[in-house]
């Protein structure tokens, strides 16, 4: 494993000084000595970023479809020894792991697939009219284009999936943006083995030297001169709101003002209602049993806030989640810090005078460190209206109860919250017509508004919007998940009175690569 | 002419403070005592907003249609006292306006057909497959909803086309968003008219009352006051670099960050190609007298720098602008304020040492005042490269001509340049595959990228993209005009797992709307 920085196609040491990977479920360094890159190789990488970019916007989807799937493949033919790391890394088992693997893979080829089908550019042509009057219509076609070199930083609880060779860097690199990743502290020799694997097909592959660079840092110098380079167009950044806050402050202090694409806290409301309560409460708790606790609670679509009135159908929701929560083992978080803090907002909860506690698993496994142990607690709607803190996320397999007395100070608990990635209603068919109030605010809430389903699993597709208003992500006009995600790197040109030979192909008239395009107001292939 | 605040359907006269419109040609007041709103209008407005946010955005298309299609009928009925207050308070000329007042109501119907077509809301559907491994893929169907209320400041530019019904009012009603205008203060009276006409609409067709207000300030505190609510979801405006940046600034330090859509400077920078200007050098000459000097040069999209290698053909375009340039009578400039800072920065450049003037006009109309005169300079791409301060826009009938050595140095200028609306070649066909590089950074640099048209004159349909990289305007991903300016008001929301009977209309299987939609990714209606 090559642990040095990756800037185009050379190694680079920075000035020497390496930190190393910690295992979270013994807290004993791991093997490897990481190379903390510096300024002047921000300055390499951003510069080599921008070269890249002239060249790799305009290099065809043929030759990007076949880095992604190339990429792909690769990552597929190293996965047990990438697992194995990620696995010490990150503490996650190795099925989540394999499963994240696998959705790796699917991402890149995903956007393969979406280069090869093309009408993701958003064609639209209105051809001259020399005869119109007053003024006759000039030629107009309009498309997208990349906005130019990404940066990536990795997200601490997906180690493939949104990090080195993510959702991120997929889409991005199909978009036709050059990526400059900056490596996740918490799991560098993951980031150290995909990143080799990219570089390696690019420079098989022939691409320009700077479209993928990654960089090691320990601490936020890297992040911070990455975010402020001139040469950074876009940044993608998956972590805590407070992160994703100070991102969104340099990046549009710069002179030029850049997007950033955080996504941060969410707590993810389930509003439960009164008859699904009544009919199958025990079924309910289950399902948030399991919710609450999959991955140790590390899910960015955790369900950390369940609403309901008060009503026999509750108790016995409540008895049931109970007994299920305290049968939860402990598990190891991904890291030292994110367990700490884990264990000082439930403390904090538990000790409120507000909040009682609905169970709290003791299964601690006592052999490991950094352990995670599942709990769950009540507030009354009063209490929650009363107290601001209580909005927010609680990183881990944690979840409030909020009590409502009647359906108003249910809705008066909706209308409370920020903004969020999902909001959830679980619900029987009967009753639902009588609550449209409350499913149209769950649509003003949030990015994705389910029925009866958990929101964690996020199904990676067409139609998924992983995504929500602040402070959920920086922007919710944009997801970060599924093939809409690429827009997240790109922006409309529209060229006016050009001939046919000099235009794009997408905008050519007899459309060679055969994508649907609005042609003059009429949509066609 | 009712002269109060329009909060809703009541009449608002703040606390009985007003001002007076200015009849820019003379210098005089003009008839109407305009009431300065007060900051618990604001919160009026606002809280009335937010409250028929939540039934408009569920009005569905027809009645949406209705209203865009009554208030353009009505503009056009109302068309005549219109556009004789608008010429007294702007100076624009009456063929101007008439051709301002025929956009204004061909944008509100542009936006009628978007909506009875449908497909604008870019509905995506994938099914649920209950069989699939490793997992089930569960039912999620996106689409574009509304932001929320948007504030809209009208420009001093555009009376009618960018102000109380025009683009952004139009596109903002249309995505199902209820509006509330700043009023420019430089043309209060054309203001008034045409948001009596709205309000009267609005309540004819007994629209939620608070989805249209105006408001009249003639200072900041009510602007600052608008874009600080945290009712306020969306801002647009369209005028100064200064201004558009003070706004982007308050509405990224609330405490919900909100879009600010800010169209601010641009120069429009003109490529003439060698060949180019050996052919036609004298035509080009009248191209380019005519479009620095239309609507004495205060469009958005003014040729202000023109960039060329030195030739025998350059020197012949010279002389003919020069005498073109030199033919122009003066005319009145939209405010005093502009025009002042118009001559300020006109005479700072000529008597800059490296700036010579090619031509400037003393057809000066002595019985008028605020009088704009032509002006067009020189400076060498050495001198031009040196000074940041030449690329700053000058708003007026001003151009600067750098002149280069060579291609080497044309493409240094290019690169130096910020953001653009909009970027021109003018070029002969045989010269143009030398170029690829020139042509290629124009795509980099704006988002219209011309050959051989003026920038001038911009097309309202579905392929115009007018915006472009900072500081041309504050996000590049999005047009002010056309129809795709409507995606500056919407968000996506995807329902995961919905019963049929609960799904928008979009959504449903069946597709009621018969729409273009990305289903189980196929594209078809």
């Amino acid at each position: 494993m090559d642990t040095r920085n990756i800037i185009g196609y050379r190694y680079a040491q920075g000035d020497n000084i390496t930190f190393k990977a910690v295992d979270p479920s013994s807290g004993t360094s791991l093997p490897g000595d990481f190379y903390i890159a510096t300024l002047a190789e921000v300055e390499e990488a951003m510069t080599l970023a921008w070269k890249a970019f002239n060249e790799y916007q305009h290099i065809g989807k043929d030759k990007k479809v076949a880095f992604l799937r190339a990429i792909a493949e690769e990552l597929k033919a190293n996965g047990q020894e990438i697992i194995e790391r990620a696995m010490s890394e990150s503490g996650l088992p190795s099925p989540r792991l394999q499963g994240e693997l696998g959705r790796t893979t699917n991402q890149l080829n995903m956007f393969a697939n979406l280069l090869e089908e093309g009408s993701w550019v958003e064609a639209i042509i209105d051809t001259a009219i020399p005869d119109r009057q007053p003024l006759p219509r000039v030629d107009i076609r309009k498309m997208m284009v990349p906005l130019g070199p990404a940066v990536v930083f990795g997200a601490s609880n997906f180690p493939l999936a949104f990090s080195v060779a993510g959702g991120d860097t997929a889409a991005a690199l199909a978009a036709g943006c050059p990526v400059i990743v900056k490596a996740h502290p918490a799991h560098p020799g993951t980031s150290a083995l995909v990143a080799n694997i990219i570089k390696k097909v690019a420079e098989a592959q022939g691409l320009p030297e700077g479209v993928f660079s990654l960089l090691y840092d320990y601490g936020y110098v890297i992040g911070e001169a990455l975010v402020k380079h001139p040469n950074t167009k876009i940044v993608t950044f998956t972590g805590s709101l407070k992160g994703g806050t100070a991102l969104m402050k340099m990046a549009r202090e710069r002179e030029e003002p850049i997007p950033v694409f955080a996504e941060m806290g969410s707590i993810n409301p389930i509003v439960l209602l009164p008859l699904a309560l009544e009919k199958r409460s025990e079924e309910l708790a289950k399902t948030y049993t399991d919710s609450i606790t999959m991955s140790v609670g590390q899910f960015c679509t955790n369900p950390g806030l369940l609403i309901a009135i008060k009503s026999e159908g509750l108790n016995r929701f409540k008895t049931a989640l109970a007994e299920g929560i305290s049968e939860i083992n402990s598990a190891t978080m991904l890291t030292p810090g994110i367990c700490a803090n884990y264990q000082r907002l439930v403390n904090e909860r538990i000790s409120s005078t507000e909040i009682s506690v609905i169970s709290q698993s003791d299964k601690l496994n006592a052999e490991k460190v950094n352990q995670g142990l599942a709990a769950v607690t009540e507030i009354s709607a009063a209490d929650f209206l009363a107290n601001e803190k209580y909005k927010e996320e609680v990183f881990g397999p944690y979840s409030l109860l909020v009590v409502a007395d009647d359906v108003n100070q249910l809705e008066q608990v909706l209308n409370s919250l920020h903004g969020q990635l999902t909001a959830t209603v679980m619900a029987d068919a009967e009753e639902l017509p009588n609550y449209k109030q409350i499913t149209n605010q769950l649509a003003i809430l949030a990015g994705r508004v389910i029925l009866n389903n958990p929101p964690t699993g996020v199904e990676v597709g067409n139609a998924m919007m992983h995504g929500g208003p602040f402070p959920a992500t920086s922007d919710s006009r944009f997801t970060s998940v599924g093939t809409s995600s690429i827009k997240r790197f790109v922006r409309p040109v529209c060229w006016q009175n050009w001939n046919e030979d000099l235009l794009p192909d997408e905008l050519k008239t007899n459309n060679p690569l055969k994508i649907w395009r609005l042609f003059n107001n009429e949509y066609k292939k």
